[in-house]
């Protein structure tokens, strides 16, 4: 058992995994460091508060009530939805990986308590369930939207986390005894031979069979994810939704190896393919790698916004058709982003290849960041790539306000468990040595190489990788991924130049390294237009600005006279200009270009005139415009922003 | 009482309505006479079969057995909604305009049995909804999602319909119970002081006034109109709905007179806005009058698709931000296309102006008929344009599937009716004359003008207007709608060239007319390019087909070996062909031009490109292009389609 890993997912010593997770994974400074201390210091520590204003945690006090044991007095629940619990579970896994890198003393004392509350909310023979044991009705009966499972799952992951970062069994044997009792439930010729409306508890049980070796957890991980797919779930919605939204929605189409397409709803698809992705290490099963990969190719290349989002349709909360793209409309869930980093992980460490790191990276530093503010406080659910300048006046959850919390609040607890075990997604090691997929400043190591690295990346591109400790006359080969952004670099092993031709996508320098070696890895990042190709029809004539990782928008506030992006243009040849901005959104890089102002159609008394009426047209006048990382958007006042902006006719 | 007018939207004697519906009006010949044919002899004659097998009419028997009129036995209750009885009210609404222009006795009969169900199921009090009295709950307390009112209001345009046709009062009578109950229930100090989740029982209560010249019923409809827009129901989501829509769905969060944006479930908005036209109408309310105006322009000029159709978001129903017109993701709803004519033509009434009749005309021909089949069979709710290849194998009411009938089946009546009534939409007459509003094949007049029009249109542009009967030796003044879409035509009267000028829409012809006497007004049609304005984000770089009133598509199955529309791109300098296809879906003119092959981006592997990268592409193999008109859309084998195509780059 390798006690050394203290981060999630991690391969059994027999699974199929070309690399595996870093030993040593520290963030100790730089652009993620500065994340991940508001994180902590912020978002983490107000958790608790938060959980209990919105009576999570009053829902494990009231279900560890002895008289709500013997099941006979149903006492009120807060909240809207059966998965209530699933946000406790999720924060206190975020509390739990935060300790495994940094001591805090009354975040540890806050986790103990928790864990309390949820032992003692657990019932006798192992269930638990808030939602259910405080009058919900009958357990395992509503397998569509009751979330059980799921809920079971992410006590699972918060167990395996508090395992791994206290070394204590507490929440694992609570852990335990739930999927035991699940195990005693589910399965052919049981009392429920179906699935959960939303997946979750394969990766959980395949991470509690890691960390237990009970096989029997690894099995029925496995029987969740062949029994899914078979419309198991497709007979109806159940009581409480008036509109079935079918079996794609829950995963239930169509068995993962045999499809070609990620569709139905974006976050059950994609937990459903994580959990796919360590089975398919844990039992060498080819035939799903490939249909992971396939699944993998078919999302990035026509399923994914340009910032690494994924689920463009409000509708059900959905994927999309194949290039169905809307900048305005996309809904983009914070927590889909999330989801395709722990599938493209997976895929990773499954494959060894560096194209999921690629797209790691871009959902990270946009996708998934836009999703909490700067300040640690708010939160965004949806994830739009256009904000029209009225959008502002539409109320409710699904809209792009930044939020305090959500009455559906999976993203927030969410956001915080990926930031919280970030630098377990930066490195990994093999038998030949260490690859970094990320470049953030820490140190990363295992199996006796131990790097520091030191970058100021996003904003610069130079990433100095110091050998601090490597085991004596035994060549290793250090592996650098090359950005697929990336169109020049230069490679130096101390000092002197190196081979600079990547292979699938990684730089290698393969040598007997010695304490004080230095690579220097300089990505060139000069900001740059970007266009979609001819079948994302919803950014057709428009370019965004990208800078290295980054995805640029436009925000009102910051363009002359507060000019609403709708009505500017880029200029295709004008040059590009990045200026370092440290008074600006906590310290950017802005990117300044001269644009020019649409011109107005007329007549403008109907939205669409005869094509000659368009070629007679003046270009706008000139305007000097400023862009923003995406990721910072919506953290002053309302406003429109765009990422697409129309490129301006050429004449 | 003006007896001699058979048709909806009757403008008291008092109003302040300039145009008034032309007392005669039947349409003969041509287009619109084949797809009433259709509507009658198919549409409305598998009607009470469609309502059988859904259990509407059963919901109204078991509503009339005694021991439901006691309240004391709950039967079952068919189907999914509350406003089943709805269903009900408008086919028989449809069914009444129907026999009002044709004599049909076997649709006679069916009528009166279908009234006599009604009439039964009617309680002692005078309410009515079959959801309700089987069990669904104690009456007017869900007033959100219980639909009572717009239910009572599809009854009494039902009433309405029966009576003009038929001259009986039976229905009349039920509906009046209906409403003095209602009348009794709601109001400040009475049992109710909130509106209906869906306005329909304006526009109903005003017609129902106009019929009985009962005064309490415009006040009625004042009351709920004045009343709408102060947050009465925007306290919550009634039961069995997990979602708060929010006050603008149910359009609660502002009044009509403040509001400057149409905006929330645009069937919702525009069915309140039908009945505040005719408030404003019968109230001489100047106020409410420019509120209108202004709302119905800022539909047309941000809200509204190239094919009339409204309403783009799927996300509850709804309007969206301005100028937030997804051809894929389209809703366009046909109700809502029928709903935007409902409004319009009462636009049309209320300030005489040509306008509204373009609008009507451009949403008739493409965003409405599109919702039926050619055969009159199946049914579209949605209206996307553009739907890519493989969206058909999504499951679902709400894709563009046609289907034989909906769970929510508000659109195949609402067609239905529409279709039944359609030649009151063409022509009104005024103190001067008459105004021919659209064009189709048949007669039409009122104080002793009497026109007989003939025309091939919308496949020929020649409109040959024969006058049957004038009053002798008085000027009056034929007035002809100038298409915004036609860019030259001729007008000549008795064979000599008249004044082509158009005033405010209008071509005018004033004299003694007399009987021979004909007016002959050729608009040219010539296949045309139109683009969007520059604020339509998700058509930018696209142009379409349109000739004449109709908008055009490219569907799969016409291009050259099935060439999918996604990978087709216009040469904006190549010619449009257009020819008479008379085999071809039931007969069109089809549109065909060279177009282009769309180029394949490279790499494939991530949807996004340097912008260099694409300047330097070869054009694309020519490939000839054939369009159809959209109504027509979606009647053969299932394939992608587009209206919007890419301009191909010029070199």
């Amino acid at each position: 058992m390798n006690t050394a890993y203290f981060g999630p997912v991690r391969p059994s010593p027999g699974a199929v995994s070309p690399l595996r997770p870093a030993a040593v994974a520290r963030i100790d400074g730089g652009f993620w460091a500065e994340r991940r201390r508001v994180n902590a210091e912020v978002s983490l520590a107000e958790g608790p508060a938060r959980l209990e204003a919105a009576g999570n945690l009053a829902n494990l006090r009231a279900a560890a009530l002895p008289s709500t044991q013997g099941g006979d007095l149903p006492s009120g629940f807060s909240g809207d939805f059966q998965f209530q619990d699933s946000d406790v579970y999720k924060w206190l896994e975020a509390a739990c990986w935060q300790l495994a890198q940094t001591s805090d003393e009354n975040l540890a004392v806050e986790v103990e308590a928790v864990v309390d509350l949820i032992a003692a909310a657990q019932r006798e023979d192992g269930y638990l369930q808030t939602y259910y044991q405080l009058g919900g009705g009958e357990p395992w009966t509503e397998l569509g939207w009751g979330h059980e499972l799921y809920c079971a799952g992410h006590l699972m992951q918060a167990a395996v986390a508090h395992h791994r970062a206290t070394g204590s069994d507490r929440l694992l044997d609570v852990a335990r005894r739930l999927a035991d009792h699940i195990e005693s439930v589910f399965g052919p010729g049981k009392q429920v031979d179906t699935v959960c409306g939303h997946p979750e508890v394969e990766t959980a049980l395949i991470e509690l069979y890691r960390t237990t070796q009970e096989k029997r957890y690894l099995d029925l991980a496995r029987y969740f994810l062949e029994r899914r797919g078979h419309g198991s779930l497709s007979s109806g919605a159940d009581r409480g939704h008036d509109r079935d939204p079918g079996p794609e929605y829950w995963q239930d189409h169509m068995p993962v190896r045999e499809a070609d397409e990620v569709t139905g709803h974006s976050v059950r698809q994609l937990y459903l393919l994580a959990g796919a992705a360590d089975l398919a290490a844990e039992s060498a099963d080819t035939e799903l790698r490939a249909a992971l990969e396939r699944l993998w190719q078919d999302m990035v290349t026509t399923k994914t916004y340009l910032t690494g989002a994924v689920g463009s349709r409000h509708d059900w909360e959905s994927f999309g058709d194949a290039h169905e793209l809307p900048a305005d409309r996309a809904y983009a869930e914070t927590c889909a982003a999330i989801a395709s980093v722990h599938f493209s992980w997976r895929m990773a460490l499954l494959t060894g290849q560096a194209r999921y790191a690629d797209l790691i990276e871009r959902t990270l530093f946009n996708g998934f960041l836009a999703g909490v503010a700067l300040d640690g406080k708010t939160w965004l659910y949806v994830n739009p790539l256009h904000l029209r300048a009225r959008s502002h006046e539409r109320p409710g959850d699904q809209t792009a306000h930044r939020t305090p919390w959500f009455r559906c609040a999976c993203c927030p607890p969410n956001v915080m468990r990926l930031l919280a075990s970030l630098p377990h997604y930066v490195a990994t090691t093999d038998d030949s040595g260490l690859q970094l997929h990320q470049y953030a400043s820490g140190v990363y190591g295992g199996d006796g190489l131990t790097l520091r690295v030191a970058t100021e990346y996003p904003w610069d591109g130079m990433v100095t990788v110091t050998v601090e400790d490597a085991p004596a006359a035994l060549p290793r080969t250090v592996r650098l991924r090359l950005p697929a952004w990336c169109t020049q670099h230069t490679l130096t092993v101390n000092g002197a130049t190196a081979d600079g031709e990547a292979q699938g996508g990684w730089l290698q320098v393969t040598r007997e390294f010695a304490p004080g070696d230095i690579i220097r890895l300089d990505l060139a990042m000069p900001p740059r237009l970007t266009v979609p190709s001819v079948r994302v029809d919803a950014a057709r004539g428009c370019a965004a600005i990208e800078r290295g990782p980054l995805v640029y928008c436009l925000e009102q506030t910051d363009q002359p006279g507060g000019l609403d992006p709708d009505s500017l243009a880029l200029v295709a040849d004008a040059p590009l200009i990045a200026g370092s901005r440290p008074e600006l959104l906590g310290g950017v890089s802005a990117v300044t270009s001269v644009g020019q102002l649409l011109p107005v159609d007329e007549p403008a008394d109907w939205p669409y005139l005869p094509h000659g009426a368009k070629a007679a047209r003046e270009p706008g006048e000139a305007v000097e415009l400023t862009a923003v990382p995406y990721y910072a958007w919506a953290n002053r006042e309302p406003g429109a922003m765009r990422v697409w902006l129309p490129l301006a006719d050429r004449r």
